[in-house]
C-alpha cells in the first residue's frame, strides 16, 4: 500500500540528487506530450496575461463548451478541475467512499485519496503472467463489499488497454451493486481509434459511471493543471459544491481553449507518438535483457530483469547521465524489475537508448 | 446559512447579466490590488512559459523559501495552496471538523467548507451596533462545544481589524479547550504597521494556531491562485498528505517568487491603497444617505440605508453603467443595506463616485 505520493516528473528533486542543472535532464519519467504544448496555447497565455488580475471564471464556461465539443458530449456532463488529481480526491470525498476496489499496479493517487479520507482499499492484483490484464472475475466477485471501483484505461504504468465490451460488462454488474465506477481515461487521447475504447460519451447515461479526463498529458500542460470529470449531473453538482470555487486558474482555462482548437498540433502529436513508440519499442526489444511490454499510450513499461541490473541500479546509472526514468517498485507487483519510459522525440529517445545500451552491454560483455 | 458560493469578481456573469463587454466593467466587487500584479511577476511568467510542459514542483521549494523570508518565519511552517480557499477546505477535512465557531458576517467559504464535510457551524453574530466588533465573550463561552474557530482579520466584508491582544486572549482560551483557531490574514498586507496585528510569526509556536495567507489580493494575481497556511508542522504534514500533489501550478509559483522580490510594487501598493481609501471614504461620506464604515483593508463597507435605495437597487443601477459592486445581503446580518467597495485607482474611484452620486442625488431631489 503506498504511503506517500511518488511520481515521475520531479525535475527539481532529480536535479538536486544528481547534481545536474534541470535543463540538462531529459525526463522520461513523466508521460507528457513530447511536442510540448500547442504554440496556440502558449500564444493565448501571452496575449491574456492581464486576466491574472481578476478571479478565474468559477464555471470555466468557455473551456467547458470547447471540451464538450471535442469529446462529443454535453457540457452539463462536465466539471473541470485543477488537474485530474484534484478531481480524484474530490470524488472520493463527495461519495464518502468506505471501500474502494483498485486493480493494481496502477496510478497511486486513487488509493491515497481513499485512505486519506478514511476509506479502505481492496487491491486486486493484475499479475504480469496474465499480461497485466484486468481481473474481471475478481472485480465482479468483490463488488458486493465495495462502493467505488477505479479503472485506469489505458492503465498507468502498464500501458495495457481494456476493450469497451469488458468495461461495459463490469459497469453493468457494478450498477446492480450500487458501486460507482471511475474510468480514468487520462491517456485515452494517445490511443489510436480511441472511440473504440473510450466510454466518456456514456457519462451521464449510466448512473454509476464517472469518467476522468486529463488535459495535462496530451495537451502538454502539466505545469498549468487542467483536468475534467464527466458523469451524472447530480454527482457533478455535489462535487462542484464541495470544491473551492476558483479551482481552475485562468491561464489553464485560456490555454485549454486554445489547445482544443489546434487540430494540427493534435494530429502531429498522434503521428509522432505512434511513430516514436514503434521506434523506441523496437530498439528496447533489441537490447539484451530488456523486454518492453505492449503499450497503448505514450509510455512503455520495460522489464529489465534479464539485464543483470535491478531497476534501481539502472535508474541511478541513467540519472547520473541526465536521463530520468520512472523506477516502478512503488507500484504493487513491479518490485525491482520495471522501468516506465515516456515516448519522446527521436533525439531524446536516442539519448535514452544510447545510455541504456552502454550500461546493459557493458555489464553483459 | 449560505448554501452556495457567492462572491464578487465574477466578471463573466456580470457581463452576461448587464449585456456589456467584460472590458467595459469596472470591478469594485473583488478586493484586489488596484495596481494589478507586479511587472516583474508578469515578466517572470513570460520568461518561464516553457515550464508549463513539466509538472510543477509539488513542494514549491523556491516560493516557500521566499515567502518565509518575507513573512519572517521558517519555511517548515508553511504549506502552499491553490489559493487560500483550497487550504480552508483542506484544513477542515484534515481536522474532520465537527463543530466550528464563526463570527459573522464574514467570508462564506469557512461555513461552506465545514458544512460540505458534514460538520456543524455555530454562527456568532457581530452586530452593526457594536461596530461589527469581535464578540469575545460569546466566542469564549462557546469554545467548550467546538473544535475549530475561524477569525478573519481584518474581517471581510466589514473591514474591521482586531488587535493582537484580543486574538491572543482568545487563542489562549481556545488552547485550554483543544480548539484549533484559524486566523485568516488574507488582507493583512494592506494594513499599515501590520506587524502590530498579524500573528503569523507565532505559527508553529502555538499548537492550536493556524494562519491563512493569501497572495492573490495584495500581489494582484487572483487568476493564478496562490495562498499559504502557516501552522504546526504536524498539522501541515497531515494537510500535505491529504492534498493532491501538484496543487500549485508552476506559473503561480514563478509569479509568486517574482512578486515577493518587487519591493517597489509593494510600497506603491500600500501608498496608493491608503491614499485612495482616504479619498474614497471621504467622498462616500459626503454622499446623501451613504455611510462608509472604518476600513482596515483595501475595501470599504458602506451602509446605504439612508439613500432611498436598497443595496439591491443600487447594485443593479450601478451594474447597468458598468460599475460592479458587491451587494452584501448573503452575508449574515447585512441584508438589503450594505455594499462592499474595493479601493481602486483614482480614475476608477471617480467613475464609481460619479455613478453613485447621480443615482442617490437623483432620488433625493
Amino acid at each position: 500500500m503506498p504511503l506517500e505520493h511518488t511520481h515521475g516528473g520531479n525535475l527539481n528533486k532529480a536535479a538536486r540528487k544528481y547534481g545536474l542543472p534541470v535543463k540538462d535532464i531529459t525526463d522520461f519519467s513523466a508521460n507528457i506530450n513530447p511536442l510540448g504544448p500547442s504554440r496556440k496555447a502558449l500564444s493565448a497565455i501571452s496575449k491574456n496575461l492581464d486576466l491574472i488580475s481578476a478571479y478565474p471564471d468559477p464555471d470555466c464556461t468557455e473551456l467547458k463548451s470547447e471540451l464538450a465539443k471535442y469529446l462529443g458530449i454535453k457540457e452539463e456532463r462536465l466539471l473541470m478541475g485543477n488537474g485530474a488529481a484534484e478531481l480524484v480526491y474530490l470524488l472520493v470525498r463527495v461519495l464518502r467512499c468506505r471501500r474502494a476496489l483498485i486493480p493494481v499496479p496502477t496510478f497511486c493517487e486513487y488509493a491515497l485519496a481513499v485512505l486519506c479520507q478514511g476509506g479502505e482499499v481492496l487491491e486486486l492484483p493484475m499479475p504480469e503472467e496474465n499480461g497485466f490484464r484486468l481481473p474481471v472475475d475478481e472485480i465482479i466477485a468483490s463488488l458486493p463489499d465495495a462502493d467505488l471501483l477505479f479503472l485506469c484505461n489505458p492503465n498507468n504504468p502498464t500501458g495495457r488497454l481494456t476493450g469497451r465490451k469488458t468495461i461495459l460488462t463490469i459497469l453493468e454488474k457494478a450498477c446492480l451493486h450500487g458501486v460507482m465506477v471511475l474510468i480514468d481515461e487520462a491517456f485515452m487521447d494517445f490511443v489510436p481509434r480511441r472511440e473504440l475504447f473510450s466510454v466518456i460519451k456514456m457519462a451521464g447515461q449510466q448512473p454509476n459511471l464517472a469518467v476522468l479526463y486529463s488535459m495535462t498529458k496530451f495537451f502538454g500542460i502539466p505545469g498549468l493543471r487542467l483536468g475534467a470529470i464527466a458523469g451524472p449531473g447530480e454527482l457533478l453538482s455535489r462535487m462542484s459544491a464541495a470544491r473551492d470555487p476558483w479551482n481552475v486558474n485562468v491561464l489553464a482555462q485560456v490555454a485549454g481553449v486554445a489547445g482544443l482548437m489546434d487540430y494540427q498540433h493534435m494530429r502531429d502529436t498522434c503521428r509522432i507518438v505512434n511513430c516514436e513508440k514503434k521506434f523506441l519499442f523496437g530498439q528496447l526489444a533489441s537490447l539484451p535483457g530488456v523486454q518492453p511490454l505492449p503499450a497503448a499510450a505514450n509510455f512503455i513499461l520495460a522489464d529489465v530483469a534479464g539485464s543483470g541490473f535491478t531497476s534501481f541500479e539502472l535508474t541511478e546509472l541513467l540519472g547520473r547521465q541526465g536521463v530520468l526514468v520512472r523506477e516502478c517498485s512503488d507500484f504493487n507487483g513491479l518490485a525491482g524489475r520495471f522501468l516506465r519510459l515516456a515516448v519522446k522525440t527521436r533525439p531524446e529517445n536516442e539519448k535514452l537508448l544510447l545510455a541504456l545500451k552502454a550500461i546493459v552491454q557493458g555489464e553483459n560483455k
